[in-house]
């Protein structure tokens, strides 16, 4: 019974299978072989456009990058403060952009409010030296707290960003989760929408570790080549990543496990609805489930096996959990059984 | 018949067979799985002693947290000027350690010469703003000429190193190959020799990708955790690097590779000796070798598949080739066959 | 009738006169000559201890190589959220100290609530890589609403952050201001009180740019000079700085300036309190008064010559001015006349 | 009899004098006075065009963010092995520019050699990520050895930078006394020859601290405000620069002062050329004489009062000095009397 996170997981058998089948042989090395080549045409025909793709190691890595690819000199992003960018990366943000700096925008479930972004961005008008400059703004999709922005909510942010001048990136760590969660085409949900980078993440569903940053304009990726490598980013045996995505992108293999996580986490859902002592804590959307339990609950659940993390109330809803209560984050993945859900919905009673 | 790098092969059945072995099931992220948890224990065995171990991506990213690790403001670090880390990481152990720079220190067969190495430190005296404050010594084991230093070669950098308060940092992306070449143990070829912090290679010796970095002192990693997560260097999913290194570390796995290694690059030198064309262009002692052929006869060789690279002549040694030739580099590993050396040798004639 | 800012005044004629007086003659370069020493000695007078003293050219660079000098790997130095150092610094802080982030924490009246601040730094437990490490505290004294932190306020403050180790710095821009606020010594509001590294401005009270990075513990400068001189902050005919600092500190000017500026901004706040249309915003100590007009009294004061700067709402005191009322801010400085005060007042009726 | 360097010197009377005028009244802020205006004006009128204008502190600062405002992602400048930006700024170019290198270029009398730029550039292609990518131009004029690039060298240079695409900076430090000493316009010397970014010195002759980095197309300029600002090298009270940059270029006084001291230097060289025991090291044309003594002299002469450095032989000269000799460098500057220059010839014998 483990929710602690869907990075617990390890890897799909397809995708640990199509590495050991790589595993021989020669190929040119750092992202130039014919599987890497093959698996970038495999992301054009994805996104229905050429686009730039870029393998690198961690979904930090890929943020991190894709901010310094629009970075300017005392530059300000834009981002809700829930953002992983904001709260879970150490700073790297600032430090692959050389300074540049957060400015988190709130927002109702984890996603940022437009008319707040519009304010936050007014207070950095162009000129203002003391200030430094607005530079770009991030969603993240599926967000920290396993809400989707719907097509129209992408389309407000990114409206917002264009009338400003700013580019728009997607930190898609739970990319697939989000796809599935909408029912929509990768383009639809991204450069269609007005999103200009997107980190594209395969780790958290299925992979062993294969982030991949896209730039939906390749004009724009002149210098990301050198910022990958300058980060040591750049993997010299590239095609053991190339070899996840292949797998993970073939046959929708990437989409029936996301599709299998978000059931696993409407499961869950639905039974914690039907619970006399837990709840959820707000509605969710994808493959995260964050639910209000009594502490005497978490603690046999845990003694019986389950695993999970409680999560800090957020500020804005202080009275989410009573004095005796708990929130609590339930995370599910590919490799979540049925099984496993009901035996902790039997645990929250 | 390729030779043009050691990651062009892919990873040892063994290691993918582990890796693929221990996909299944769930594990805690970050590094602290029961399996990383036990390949940390195995560092211990090998390095017989208690050392700090951080998993990482690359290379480049070994060497520039390393480095980083031991920056000072203003500061510089003094490599060979054909170190990788000078001449092929685009900049990265600058951009890790905040504008830290690197100085070129020469020597014979692309070992640092410790009276050099003395001289250069020298120009940096306490004190001396304007030219910036030394900070830390590298080495590259084996080096970028497939030359290997002798313990006691290691020990007369160590001991001016040591001399003058540097910390010694040795970039051992061929680590098991210089240490096949020398007999000895890790122990001798690292602390006992005075050297501080090791990136440890496995991905050019039979692994996918997996480096660690070692810091022989445990009490002088306290801020490496951060360094590595800002860089976006800490992998969820880590045990995928820890599956890698429990094959590499097991039963000696490592060491036969780079064993073979060895001795084919010794078939290779061999049969150079033997030829009446083409020649070594220097005695070399790890999986590299370097040669002196006729342009023509690199011709021939790229037409029949040989596969390797030109590689530009020292300047300190500007006479090496005639103008009809060409230098050339031939790197093997643990999946060279002894068919492909003869073949490339009957090229050569 | 300017009140923008206080550094819209020049130099006070004794500042000015000095600078002229030493401009003959030669003396050693880089802050080694013997005016530099004398004050230097002047330094460890006013503070009754040895300090390390480091001139530099902007109040930013004091701010940002103060945090540099104490930055951690990922680190997080804690601020009020109106903190100069937070808004009004282009990221400077960032940039110097290499991507570390910037944590605001609220509290009455700009000054840092020690329970805020207590909360704060507990959300970045030692060992928890993802959030990064606590490295400073810094607050602004007199701060950049005018109020000063009395020595109990800086007492709790300090506690707070000795013990959970974190150095604490004062960003001094207005230091005399508050000093003459306080009635009390250099010492009594610093290192008596925990403070270890110190911003002390002299631009804003009189001189053309004059500020020192004060470092209360000599032992911990070690890095300093080396982190001034990357930073382009070395000054080589550092002379011109030593002898604003001369004249600055010399019976007691800087002191009788920074009365004066007080005093003037007194007069501005009985005034105000006295008008039936304007009105003091909050209380102040120092030589910035806030208030709230009609907009109508603004436009009319500025068509009379008038100058100050309107100043957004605090996002916690939205109801601060109606819809037909502004916020404005006026700064007196040692230039202010009494006359130009009662003229502002006059048109404030 | 002060030769140590020409910031030995303080501030010339009129540039004293002048400072000393504005000092009173009130003036807005941070580079937008009337007399900063005024003064921006005065160097569209030296250039003859409209260039953008940047007062900054030092020439460290100048100089690097002249360089950070072309860098690129692992970007490398290309400048002479002996240029101050490669030995005597602690790194600070490569802290602006975010890790980007220098990487130096050989050449007679510490200019760089054409033939030797184009090769080395040669080494960085387009898309060599390992190695990083050229960046930049930077030469020195005056160079650091006293000599003075003639137009059709610089010129040489800079086809180099044009044809391969490179802004080209130049080092102006001296540049007053490069000036005089070809007897062209600032415009010949700069972007008439293809220079694009430029440090205005004027520190080093005759004012307090006036550096000025100057872009010759302001299309170019539109993240200096910001660069400069994030870098802590915007001034609140600028005018006190533009003070001082006022008197510099009135009436020509900056050309006069440069025009002094490189007599000075003409006069200490002729004394040479006429001495026994001494003789100058190689020809100079601004304001530094290299000279070869014998230690005795050397010790005598610093007994009688004078004062100079003595100097590293460099590595291409390596028989420039005897063992009982001494290479020095004597540097004149506005301040400099013929009785010094003649007192110190005497010296010399």
């Amino acid at each position: 019974m483990i929710f602690s996170s869907d990075n617990w997981a390890g890897a799909h058998p397809a995708v640990a299978q199509r590495l050991f089948d790589v595993s021989g042989g020669f190929a040119s090395a750092y992202g130039t072989s014919d599987l890497d080549q093959m698996v970038y045409q495999r992301f054009n025909e994805i996104f229905e456009r050429e686009v730039a793709v870029f393998f690198v190691g961690t979904g930090t890595a890929a943020n991190s990058l894709a901010l310094a690819s629009v970075a300017r000199t005392g530059g300000v992003t834009f981002c809700h403060h829930e953002a992983h960018i904001h709260t879970d990366e150490c700073g790297a943000p600032g430090f692959f952009a050389h300074g540049s700096r957060l400015h988190p925008v709130s927002g109702a479930n984890a996603k940022i409010d437009p008319q707040a972004l519009s304010a936050a961005i007014a207070r950095f008008p162009e000129g203002g030296v003391h200030f430094g400059q607005a530079a770009a703004v991030s969603i993240t999709q599926a967000t920290e707290f396993g809400t989707v922005y719907s097509l129209e909510e992408i389309e407000a942010v990114s409206a917002v960003a264009r009338e400003t001048g700013l580019p728009l990136h997607m930190d898609g760590a739970r990319f697939a989760n989000a796809l599935s969660a909408l029912g929509c085409t990768p383009a639809d949900m991204t450069w269609k929408r007005g999103v200009d980078v997107l980190s594209f993440g395969g780790t958290k569903n299925g992979c062993w570790m294969a982030e991949a940053l896209v730039i939906m304009d390749p004009a724009k990726a002149r210098d990301m080549p050198y910022l990958r490598k300058r980060s040591a980013q750049l993997f010299s045996k590239s095609r053991f990543i190339a070899a996840q995505f292949d797998a993970y992108l073939q046959d929708g293999l990437w989409m029936s496990m996301a599709a299998h996580a978000n059931a696993m986490a409407e499961r869950l859902r639905a039974g914690l609805a039907r619970s006399n002592r837990c709840r959820n804590a707000w509605d969710t959307q994808a493959n995260e489930v964050f639910a209000v339990i009594p502490k005497s609950v978490m603690d046999e659940a845990q003694k019986a096996g389950a695993r999970f993390y409680d999560w800090p109330v957020p500020a804005d809803q202080p009275d989410l959990a009573a004095e005796d209560e708990v929130l609590i984050r339930l995370v599910t993945s590919f490799a979540t059984h049925e099984e496993e859900v009901d035996g902790l919905l039997r645990l929250f009673g």
